[in-house]
């Protein structure tokens, strides 16, 4: 099966890893999640957690009440402080709002009431130390599930937080959330209004995440906290922010556990152009925010994906060629998830077999007499048979820290891109180890 | 969170794998694939495999043509020989036929109108050298996908395998079809026809298996054959298998992945009671026919999930309270697919809140605050919440070679079973240190 020269034409003409920049974003380095204009945080330890040299809570705050959109986990065992954030956000996702509380060390989830109490009286506590009414706090928590949050550290720690607010608080933020995450994850980019209807402003839009896995016994996930400086209504914001989780946050998978406690959060706080217009559905000026949005969750995303649990490489799943967009999820989710495609990759094994098998199993409807499959730019598969590659040229291309894998279902037009890790000795390690 | 002693009841009496034999069902030991009146079977080497010590071909031949049914892999990449039985069973998956080929070593997948042609070739083989039609012959392949089966064994293998033919044989059978497995998964029980209106007749059901994962790179999993000799229309010997397979091998999962090769198939000879009337759908004797079926196949299929690639423990998972079937089946599947309450299970660990986030995240409807769980046997969960437990009294339970998981959702009273084992180191290894 080993060749000299491949002569079957790639999918790509590189093996493309969608991440990008398109005209008008512009990468902002070391950009975060008080870049915005109207953005300060901050990242202290407050007593969350034993060690007094680990920060254990953020604080993201506005100058003024500004327009707040989430989206929450779908999980039945859903924390309180979801429900809590979800309420603040009268109900629909989407309202008004000043600051984000958010501790790392422990969930508060499978709480009961004493755990709803909980989180309410820390957005009290919030609310009373940054200024504002209790609504427009909404609170996260991550880290083990099934134990009771202390309340003490929310009293000493919101005032201290409070003083310690800046711009580049947001990297102290960013820190403080981390669970069994490696590295902090940011992001943020920038763009012209000009020609927009916003001559001569610069709008930014910046964030922060946490996640690496379902985690350490009873952690809990997925946590983003956006701002963005444009001036955009909670509703709009809202729809925006959905579309951008949907191609992003919930387009990776380390180990498909869905938590308890995912949640994400977008503060628009239309700083950088006061008193314009905010940005309406339909015009080019919220299609370049709603672009840039997306850009910053997915630059968090493939972020997380790449510190998952004992991960060694980044793994991008294109799948084109679907019959719809349901298929085409279908099937790059099966294999994202796959143990085997993600222990064949941990081995550099271009194993196209179990990415087959994985996209045959899936759901979505193809034939296999009309699949393609490319490993890092190399033809593996036609047709739904062999093709002849060298197994040493294959073997190089996995030295690149991201793999990416090309599958043309061969059965319509739609499209998707999943991010994942792949699947080393260290995650059972990391997830089987913990207790014994 | 320790506590000396445990006052909560827990869900069941015992800790309860659902394998005992309900009356008049008798295990038959040493029984396989021909225990059952009117079946030989054979195992050798026919050199599919490099080393001539491994047998690498199975044939199980009927005296007499017989009915036969069978159910077959729904993966869209489904391999030569699943097409030619389906045919050979009529298109609708059930017949008569005489003989079962099963070759080792190579899937026969992927390989488009060749591997068809192979396919139907060795079947044409087979009915020479067994003395029936090629439509009478059903033909099974397991090994690496993407390579073209040679003829030349089955030129060679299927005279010496038909001169070796004996009830004895089915053990060298079970033994040829194995790839990764570690051990052979052979299973028979007998039951009397008495009261049944088949008084004085014992009645045999026997099967063997092959499968632990969906496997070293390219390979494929699960190849089952069953053989009776209780008298069954090949219509009704269908409906009782789809029905079986239900409950045993579509509820065991090691890696989530399902092959291009799975295919259980039935054969029932009649001969126990030679001339005697088929045992109808509906009638008593079909009941007890159908539950012997159950046991075989669920026999096997806790085989294979304890022989699950680097698996340590046996997992069962125990869903009720279930609002219906289909619920009971996302909750039971996402738990035990979850890599994180494998590896919990592989570190000793009584993790409930993965078990429940698993649950959550499975679709079931249902309210946290009605979820109970159990972990051999030990309360960990009631009402959504923590139950204080001894972590020593855990850890002692886990020492059990199979590990019980009891998961009360509160919403109804549908239930399910599911098979799967732990998630250990040697599972990466196997799986990513192949060819590297």
């Amino acid at each position: 099966m080993s060749v000299e020269n491949n002569t079957v034409q790639p999918l790509r003409a590189a093996a493309c890893s969608s991440n990008e920049l398109a005209e008008p974003l512009e990468l902002l380095p070391e950009g975060g999640v008080a870049s915005a204009q109207g953005f300060k945080a901050a990242g202290i330890h407050a007593g969350f957690r034993a060690d007094p040299n680990r920060k254990d809570f953020a604080l993201v705050a506005a100058d003024e009440p500004c327009a707040a959109a989430g989206t929450f986990t779908t999980n039945v065992f859903c924390a309180a402080p979801v429900i809590v954030s979800r309420e603040h956000l009268d109900g629909v996702s989407y309202g008004t709002a000043r600051a984000m509380i958010i501790n790392s060390g422990i969930a508060n989830a499978a709480t009961g009431p004493i755990g709803l109490d909980t989180a309410r009286q820390s957005a009290r506590i919030a609310a009373e130390a940054v200024g504002c009414t209790e609504d427009e706090v909404l609170v996260a928590s991550t880290g083990v599930i099934g134990q009771h949050l202390d309340m003490e550290p929310f009293k000493t720690g919101l005032p201290a937080a409070v003083q310690a607010l800046s711009v580049e608080g947001g990297h102290d933020a960013a820190r403080a959330i981390m669970t069994t995450d490696t590295v902090p994850k940011e992001y943020a980019v920038t763009f012209s209004g000009d020609g927009l209807g916003y001559d001569g402003v610069t709008f930014t839009v910046g964030g922060m995440a946490k996640g690496s896995g379902m985690i350490m016994p009873n952690m809990a996930t997925m946590i983003s906290v956006v701002t963005t400086d444009a001036p955009v209504t909670a509703n709009d914001l809202h729809e925006a922010l959905v579309d951008a989780v949907n191609v992003s946050f919930n387009k990776i998978t380390v180990d498909s556990d869905t938590s308890t406690n995912d949640t994400c959060i977008a503060f628009a706080s239309g700083a950088a152009a006061p008193g314009a217009a905010p940005m309406e559905k339909g015009s080019d000026a919220y299609a370049v925010f709603a672009s840039a949005l997306k850009a910053v969750c997915s630059g968090l995303a493939r972020q997380m994906a790449t510190d998952g649990e004992g991960a060694t490489r980044l793994v991008t799943v294109n799948v084109t060629g679907a019959a719809n967009d349901e298929d085409a999820d279908k099937a790059a989710r099966t294999i994202a998830n796959s143990p085997l495609v993600k222990t064949a990759i941990y081995g550099h094994d271009a194993n196209w077999g179990r990415i087959a098998a994985a996209a045959g199993r899936s759901g979505a409807r193809f034939n296999q007499e009309d699949v393609s499959i490319d490993i890092m730019g190399l033809p593996v598969c036609r047709q739904g048979l062999t093709v002849p590659f060298s197994e040493e040229e294959a073997l190089a291309r996995f030295e690149d820290p991201e793999i990416v894998l090309d599958i043309d279902l061969g059965a319509g037009s739609a499209q998707t891109t999943m991010w994942t890790c792949d699947f080393s000795h260290d995650y059972v390690t990391i997830n089987g180890d913990y207790r014994t």
